[in-house]
This record gives structure tokens, C-alpha cells and sequence, in this order.
């Protein structure tokens, strides 16, 4: 097999492994908690039938190639959840560290696209870029929802805390963060999650 | 909310249930069996790295929709096991009352779009679907090559059966042909594979 191929098949199967590192949402119907190459599967689909309504025109499938490998880093540093602030402090470093080592089992041609656009998802700058972090919060929240809020109580999340991370949906979409504001308030009113 | 938003969310909470809907592969490193989301997320991102592969050119935005939502009928009819003879014989009726039931639940120009995409997929005529089927034939394949083709041999899968499936990559890619034939090669010298 010549060397090409062989990286590429390579990091096919290292990513494998994002399958087992777990999130801290659970499925809809009370069950398990979520992986990533579910999240990340999830997200692609939605932003494929959600597009209509990102506030400026988007590339869709450089949209869904986003969704699909911004959680990649993720096999080396593990899952930050959103509201884990300890976490967070330390999230950038771990993250710089696995995107080189995961993305250079690539040919260095692939190797650079995919570390140019999983930069460009974290940097949000880019209506994709906005866009596809808008289906990375709608997405565990509309499990969350289905699930009676159950993963904000668990965690004691409060309206500050959601409303920071959430807020940012209006960025890519201000149609789905009409949805979000009223599922949040019908959470707080329900407190499934704190006043501020 | 909006009829057509409320739809689209309902789509999106429905095929959640695809991430339990277990198939025969395992997870690299001897894991637990693969769920039906992982294996179309994983589809996906082989679908962008490999495209230069494909015997004809694809629209690659199109290849990976298809591979993200081909499973989506198994939410109702099951995954059908490519070596289960009995269970192909009524795998057919059983995914087109699926298809019509679950893509129901979208407005009507996106049930219309996806439907058209996964018959595309299934009759397997057109460059982006032949591409899509070499990826759901080689993404287990290299699973199962890394768990010393365990599945196979779980099965007492046969040489005829396996080149019955394997084959029809070539028509997706000649060259991702060639490793996958090198591959069950292998795995019938080592015995995972009976000899026909």
C-alpha cells in the first residue's frame, strides 16, 4: 500500500476512538450519555436541514466537514463540559497538543486543511464557523429538553451559565435563538436550572 | 414556533434513536458493538479523505449527506446484518415503511430531498452513491481488520460471502479495491475468513 493511503487510513482508524469519549448529555428518552461521533453526527445532519435559517449564507458542506472533526481533539484531551470552569482553564493547551498529534497521521496536505478549519471553528469568526457552533449548542440542548433539563439540574447549571454559552447561537442563527431563549426561560421557570 | 421549524426539530429529535441501533461490528481495540450514528459519522469523514479515490469525480458535499443519513430507516426496520440471508430477504419492505414514516415527519421539500438522496444511495447508479457504498463497506471492513477479523469469525462468515459484499467497492474505487481485496487475502490464510 503506498504511504499515502496508509496515513489516511491510519487516522481513520484513530478517530475510531472518538466513540468512547463520553459527554455529559444523555441521549433523548432518559438514556445513556452521548459520544462525540454522536454529537458530531448529530450536528452535521442538523446543519444540512437547519441552513435556511443561519444569519448569512454558508458553504454547507464546509459547515458539516466542521461539525463533523471539531470534536477530534477531544481523543487526546477528553470532553470539557461547558459549564466546568477548572476545566475550561486548561482546555486551549490540551486541545493545541492533540490537533497536532491526531491531525499529523494525515498526508501534510490534509493534515493542514483540517487543522485550518478546526481552527477555524474555535476562532467562530466565519459565518460557517458561527453557524456550525450554533449546532453545537442547539444540539445538546434539544437532548437536554427532550430529557426534562435533567443534565443542567445534575450539574446545577444556572441562567448565567446557560445564557454565556448559549447566547452565542444568535451569532449563527437568530431564528434558532429565539428557540433556545424560550427553552431556556421554560427551564428556569421549571428550575431545571438556577436563577442567576 | 413555526410549523416548518417545529417539524424540522421534530426530525432531529426522532433520529436521535439511531444511536441505538446496534450493529456486528466492534469498536477498534476489541470494543463494545458500534451503534448505526457512529458508523454514518465515521462514513462521513472517510467519504472527504478518500475522495480522491472515487473512480469518478463526486460533489462530496452530496457523498457525505448520503452517508450521514442511510441508516436513518434502521431507527424502525433494524440493521439487517450484510451476511444475514433471511433478514435481506424482507429488508427492503421493511426500510420503505421506515423511510416513508420517519422522513414523514420533515416539511415536505426535505422528506422530498432525502428520500431522492438515500433511493439514490440504495440503487447504487450514480458516482456519489457507488463512492457512499464503498464507505459502508470499507468502514467496517477496517474495524474488523483491526480486531484480527473477530466479527467475521463470530459469524462463520465465508469467502463468498464476504467478496458477495466487499466487491461491489470497486465499482466506488478501483484502488480502495485493491486494499480491500489485499485485506480479505489475509484475513483467509489467518482462517477469519472460511474458504469457500
Amino acid at each position: 500500500m503506498d504511504e499515502r493511503l496508509k496515513k489516511q487510513l491510519e487516522f481513520i482508524l484513530e478517530i475510531d476512538k472518538e466513540k468512547n469519549i463520553l459527554r455529559q448529555t444523555h441521549l433523548s428518552g432518559h438514556g445513556r450519555r452521548e459520544n462525540d461521533a454522536e454529537h458530531a453526527w448529530h450536528m452535521a445532519i442538523m446543519a444540512y436541514l437547519l441552513q435556511e435559517y443561519s444569519n448569512e449564507p454558508v458553504d454547507i458542506a464546509k459547515v458539516m466537514l466542521m461539525c463533523l472533526i471539531h470534536d477530534v481533539v477531544e481523543i487526546d484531551a477528553g470532553d470539557t463540559y461547558a459549564y466546568d470552569e477548572e476545566g475550561l482553564k486548561t482546555q486551549k493547551a490540551r486541545e493545541e497538543a492533540a490537533k497536532e498529534r491526531i491531525y499529523s497521521l494525515l498526508p501534510e496536505d490534509q493534515k493542514e486543511r483540517l487543522t485550518v478549519l478546526f481552527d477555524e471553528f474555535e476562532a467562530c469568526e466565519t459565518p460557517e464557523a458561527k453557524f456550525a457552533k450554533a449546532m453545537d449548542n442547539l444540539q445538546p440542548l434539544l437532548l437536554n429538553h427532550s430529557n426534562d433539563g435533567g443534565d443542567w439540574r445534575e450539574h446545577g447549571v444556572t441562567e448565567r451559565q446557560v445564557y454565556g454559552r448559549q447566547g452565542k447561537t444568535k451569532a449563527g442563527s437568530e431564528k434558532l435563538y429565539e428557540v433556545t431563549d424560550q427553552l431556556i426561560q421554560e427551564h428556569i421557570r421549571k428550575g431545571n436550572i438556577k436563577g442567576c
